[in-house]
């Protein structure tokens, strides 16, 4: 990713030894935590986003890197507080800090890289208003993932399923992009426009993952395994198979009773049309990330940006 | 409390309703659990400190609300957190959040109030520099709750137990007293000696604590229950009564291995002065309060706290 656009990748690659250097600590257990947790891969896109964002604009590392680190130490902290609850076992090939050590210890490692995240923002200068962004990006994180957890086994509506995703995806890319852009001093009509854009990214990156949580599974020899599903998560190609396909409800709810097969659900949901007709849906979130990048000036953001969408 | 001061009273009786609206929220469940979580109880000795302190400068409710607010909703974020890792069934006599629907929502409830924390924290409009205060001390809770956790089982000197209860419960005390000096607009002297009167308070609050959780058991009827001792965590008294009596700690460890009657080894804590001692500590601790009120010129802050220093 980036290889186009030279300075992107080393600002990034700056970027990287600035997070690593944020992650110290005096106690030695929640250094080595956090810096397992937080160095050990992911594709810093979040980051990219908000050091990408204000890079249109009157860029200031001094401002962007504390702001770029906040976004990722936010997510990572998610992260944890996620395997938690999803009794997850790996994480990026390792093992999680609650399957490792205890979930006692990955509770308050989550908390101290809320409280580093919220400390970083202060370190940005911005002013208060602007760093509200960040809070309320995480109270509708958790909203998102109380919903969530709470609509288990039930068949949402493709709206109440977007809404949900944007809470849990959308508002950190959101929060990600518009934090860059006050980084970066942008007029107000850029902040809205580029806010909409990370929102409708966020929408259509969590879309392609839940696709692919069904399809990657398709490919596994031997018996396929729906993560969402299995945890009772009703996702959107399951959403669409359903409504294209009626009588498939019942069937799921079998499985989700522990009598059906889960490679009939599977093979089901895709002839019904479930991973297709959300292709679309994905497609349309797409085409909102490229109108509204069409409505900004044209700058080393937008380009970059335009690109990253392909990939989507 | 606060019975001889009207002004306080009726400040704090305001402030519960402020706090009471705070706490809405669109998700039905986020609001119900935090309204329970907040409003069931609880001496708000953290947000009184807040308060009580910002009376004796300038004070402006717009501010000192808010980061009051901060400080007690941040506290209960922490309980919350405490309860999963402690497998808690009951706080203030209602059952805990993990215990009434499940862990995944007691950590995301929790995360919420943190974030809710933040928020309020913003509203004060103080400048961000001001704000660290808050974003200090969950770190360092944080941290001492680690260390408390990967400690257990072990007999810390009376040092390492001092830093850790100052990281635990001394830091949001000292945080709750140094955001209302900030709130009330106090010179740097006064903003220095209420924070470290703030962080000796929650010194002596936890020894007392420690303390409590021996005595207020022995009195139970049939076999008495030590909480800390069965979750291995080694307080004050016991490290003092092992102190004075060395042969103590093989029976202790005994005990931890499900060997010995917890009465036995609570009756050679007492007999070994591990209770006497503790209090000798605790007073130093209140002595060191008295010392930090004396050099402050006299308010209604440092009256009122005269007398809550003599409650403990």
């Amino acid at each position: 990713m980036w290889d186009n656009y030279p300075e992107i990748k080393e600002e990034l690659a700056a970027f990287e030894e600035y997070l690593a250097e944020k992650l110290s600590s005096r106690n030695e257990f929640l250094q080595t935590a956090c810096r397992s947790a937080v160095l050990s891969g992911g594709k810093r896109l979040r980051p990219a986003f908000t050091i990408i964002t204000a890079m249109s604009g009157n860029y200031r590392r001094e401002v962007v890197f504390p702001a770029a680190a906040s976004v990722e130490i936010l997510h990572t902290a998610t992260l944890i507080h996620d395997d938690i609850i999803d009794c997850a076992k790996t994480r990026r090939g390792q093992p999680t800090l609650a399957e490792k050590h205890s979930i006692n210890l990955a509770v308050y490692t989550g908390d101290y890289l809320l409280a580093k995240s919220l400390r970083l923002l202060v370190e940005t200068g911005l002013e208060p208003e602007r760093l509200d962004v960040v809070a309320r990006a995480v109270s509708m994180l958790c909203e998102g993932e109380v919903d969530q957890y709470l609509g288990k086994y039930e068949f949402a509506s493709v709206h109440v399923y977007l809404k949900r995703i944007m809470r849990k995806t959308g508002i950190l890319f959101s929060a990600a992009s518009l934090l860059g852009a006050k980084a970066g001093d942008l007029d107000e009509t850029s902040l809205k426009l580029f806010g909409r854009f990370g929102m409708s990214f966020g929408t259509a990156f969590q879309i392609k993952d839940d696709i692919l949580d069904i399809e990657s599974n398709e490919r596994i020899e031997g018996k396929p395994v729906i993560n969402d599903l299995k945890e009772g998560i009703v996702t959107l190609p399951v959403i669409y198979a359903v409504r294209n396909n009626p009588g498939l409800r019942g069937e799921i709810e079998e499985y989700f009773d522990g009598k059906k097969d889960v490679r009939q659900i599977l093979k089901k949901v895709t002839s019904s049309g479930g991973q297709k007709d959300s292709h679309v849906l994905k497609k349309k979130y797409v085409e909102r990330c490229k109108k509204y990048l069409s409505q900004l000036p044209v700058s080393i953001a937008t380009r970059a940006m335009t690109e990253v969408i392909e990939w989507l």
